[in-house]
């Protein structure tokens, strides 16, 4: 069986599914609507999904956003809205409680860029609380902001800088946002995926080793990723066993030739990848052209989205104004 | 047989040579060295070679550029000069003789926006000939340049926007500059291609329907063209291609599987090609992650290899203190 | 008297006032409020007025955009409406009639950079109209687009390549949008000038020497500009007025010193000026440090303002589906 | 006395010398050519010295770049050595000690994104030194880099996050990037400052409190800064004193006026440019309207100067097959 990577527990599940029959132990799935899209949340309960998933026991929550979302200010606004109900389920936090929020990834390579993005819209209030608190209403909540760059960019592992800045200031919770691969074309820049688990080593497009987590940092860590990219590899693999399965299904089952293909086995898939994306391998992504534009309205709705679930207090218009 | 198109004569011959044996009918080919990078001359000279090849009678140039370039000045000014050399062959105008740059392409979405840029880094001088001609050294070519956006920003062929300014500022020569796309992922951001045939309807990665040329403009138009992605949909199918090329070198030459296997036609295969890159089908490209900062590289190669082949009678530093 | 050159109408207004008692001669003033926000509308009705405004006889109107307009989505739309229903009061046009919207200035400055990025939202439907007519609704009307450049990038006069493609396209109206200079930093970013008589040689923070206006395109020609900054050198002229005018409400007037502050002629003040921006004088300019998403924002406020008043028969979300 | 605040050692000087005769006690200042640029090398050496000039004990170091940087190559590469030298100077490190590069400003705000820029271009190794130590040549020094964003963004003080990060990797030195600003026009994008006091508070066009520097990180901090813009209230401020000057000149010196002009106080003063510069004061900063393409040149220079300096093992040629 070829264990295919996903950054997304709602693929995992499909994947799971495509190649098992019946429910998957140890996991629970809902699904639900809010404000009019579709939400999936798994639930790994045990180590028994812990292993089929090949995601640590926790919740995640994937979000469908609707179509037109990117030019539509109303849609826009609907989603940050679900994902500030999702965030609320699944923060426990006291008003007067610090969050930090950490933009991952690399604001120089545009389908990394949505975590230092969303940083940028983001309502930080932590220093006004410090330096003039009388200026600002008692029921903001302090919050402060990080985008601590990628490895190849700073020489230094991003948990490592994340964590320094955390034992400094004492967060009671960490949300990180972060640019993540999908296996299809479809969850491309639709997917919102909020999580209680932190990140895992090797997780998002960029380039991290280190787990981003409760256990490594002893703070919650909510995740909130957004996939931008399927890895052409990916696409390349998913195509290759697609084809197979369409002459598979051509053929006789049973028969020595069917028996064959079924036996294709992942040596060979792999230097076809390989062959195919030659010399590129590792780098190369598969986007719509248009990715500037549409990371740039992601991060929108991911900061807004914060903002609401992190100021319960305020409403829009007064979080607009904080906003820079 | 299945029809691929690509925007590189150097592919169509691949192409070509893959599926028939022998040499292309109507069709020289010649390759050499410039400044230690490899160059191939491909001379469609009849009509069975615009048949075989999908191209106009005409000449097409490609320079395969060296791995380094985007990081090392001296390997980047290696290129422009092989370019200025290559250009320089095709190009035949007197120094008085005025020639148009026009840079092809959408400068807000990042792989194709070359060609404005190209011309962002243009040594222009056609206005300081004009409005100051004291000023400036007889021997300076006057050069102008446009950056006439996409069919969809404007809602007007890019042709017809060229052929108006042409026919207004009566230039004796158009140079094109345009980002295309590839078959084969090792050529992205790594082959400049010349062609002295214009831009075909439908080429680039953008949105052309008329076609730029001499035939339409009235002027000889010089293309300038890197190919900057692989469209999601060439690598679909050509992974499927080779999987199946495969899956046929492991099953018995003429037996019926073999057979069945050879027929796969061309719709089903653009089924499974669409079921893979659902919904977006059209629009997916893949490239490298980086691809702002190389876009970047290759456009100040580009430019500077024009500016020294249209200026001969300037050194480069002459042309840097003219370039804005 | 020192002439100071100004892009706006209401400040060649003050600066007469300033200068002069009582109403201007052949121009008429009228002040209003449109959903909230002052109008004032200028009419210069002959040639005294003409001459004391510096200004071609016409009309023009400013609209003060309201203090937190970048972060407010609902302020944002209310300037988009208040621009629409002035634009629809001086455009008058059939709905089967073409428009063509013109971004003046440069894509690399940003404070230059409003025109080409209004362009890059604006809903474009010639193209729509010409090769699916049945796919859009028959109310649409054919707008369509061009970003022509600056003259220092292209070589050749806007107005050129505007004539070029106007005679081309025979559109029925033209609509400019360009970066002004206003006099005052309170009018940065703040004011929307809207006015007939097209854009007048050396206006703008571009380059332009070819006047842009009916009289030389033979079409209706409606300016949309807004002041992005102060040139340095009218904050220094200012500044040292302002200087001299306390120190003269300190002294005795009509004394001898009096009436030797007065006369401090204006080669003095260039000279002067000279001094304070040396080496820079004429590219310097005055700008809020976030001046890059204060022109993100105001470029969308226009560009819907602009998508309402051209297709009346549709609601704001129907233009949203459209725009790129 | 007016106090000018200014972040250049070198302003500092000229207005002590404007406003006193002779040398400056406690002061020693020395000037010499590097590469054919000017360097002027000012050592605060005492108290006496801190207090007429503002600025700590320590040496500071300007190096005033030629006119044409930023289109040539060679130009930009002379400057980048003269740079590495004069770091050379001041940097005593053995070659296998730790330096932690940091970006200080903002990476959205483009005169205010100096610093970032650098650490996007530059030779990071200390990932490499730690994860694959057999690669990589043992001449080369560990350098990591951080871009810690401003307050304003993160809501956490920006050295706050250095010394968290420093406290955690411990470097054996840091320098820090920042875009300054200074009192003349003259010296914007034209000149270098390299200093050992680090960064007080309030230096620097963004926003910094808490200072960054061996006192309060417990490490060599060298300052390189580069002023970028003048503040539209210096300019102002520069300007009435201008004004006043050239009045006084034309007064009789002695008489009643003279000393009436002599005495126009701060407070006047300074509501003259809060009325000039109405409502924006302290936001509004003068610059070239091209900045962003000059920024970007200059972050190149820095860039490739601390990397010479900082890898005295490689050539150039080597470090750009690092550089990222």
């Amino acid at each position: 069986m070829t264990r295919i990577r996903t950054d997304l527990a709602v693929e995992a599940k499909e994947v799971y599914e495509q190649q098992n029959e019946g429910k998957i132990p140890g996991v629970q799935i809902e699904e639900y609507e809010e404000i009019g899209m579709k939400v999936t949340h798994v639930k790994i309960v045990n180590e028994h999904g812990e292993k089929s998933m090949g995601k640590p026991i926790g919740e995640y929550i994937t979000i469908d956003m609707p179509e037109f979302v990117h030019y539509d200010k109303e849609v826009m606004d609907d989603v940050s809205k679900a994902l500030a109900k999702t965030l609320s389920k699944i923060v426990k936090l006291d008003k007067s409680m610090t969050a930090l929020v950490v933009g991952l990834g690399n604001w120089n390579v545009t389908p990394d860029a949505l975590g230092p993005k969303v940083i940028s819209k983001l309502m930080v209030t932590r220093h006004l609380k410090e330096l003039v608190p009388d200026s600002i209403d008692e029921n903001v909540r302090p919050v402060c902001a990080i985008s601590p760059g990628v490895l190849g960019l700073t020489g230094i592992e991003t948990a490592e800088i994340i964590k320094s800045v955390a034992d400094k200031i004492k967060p009671n919770l960490i949300v990180c946002i972060d640019a993540l691969a999908s296996r299809k074309t479809e969850r491309v820049n639709r997917t919102i995926q909020i999580g209680d688990t932190g990140i895992s080593p090797g997780s998002g497009i960029g380039n991290k080793r280190m787990e981003i987590s409760k256990r490594t940092l002893g703070i919650p860590v909510i995740a909130i990723g957004v996939p931008t990219v399927v890895h052409a590899a990916t696409l390349a693999n998913d195509t290759i066993d697609l084809a197979i399965d369409e002459i598979i299904n051509q053929a006789t089952k049973g028969g020595e030739f069917y028996n064959m293909l079924k036996s294709l086995n992942k040596g060979e898939k792999e230097r076809l990848i390989n062959e195919i994306l030659h010399p590129y391998v590792g780098d190369l992504v598969v986007t719509p052209k248009e990715i500037d534009v549409v990371v740039d309205s992601i991060s929108k709705v991911i900061a807004n989205g914060i903002n609401i679930a992190l100021q319960p207090a305020l409403d829009l218009e007064d979080i607009n104004k904080y906003v820079n």
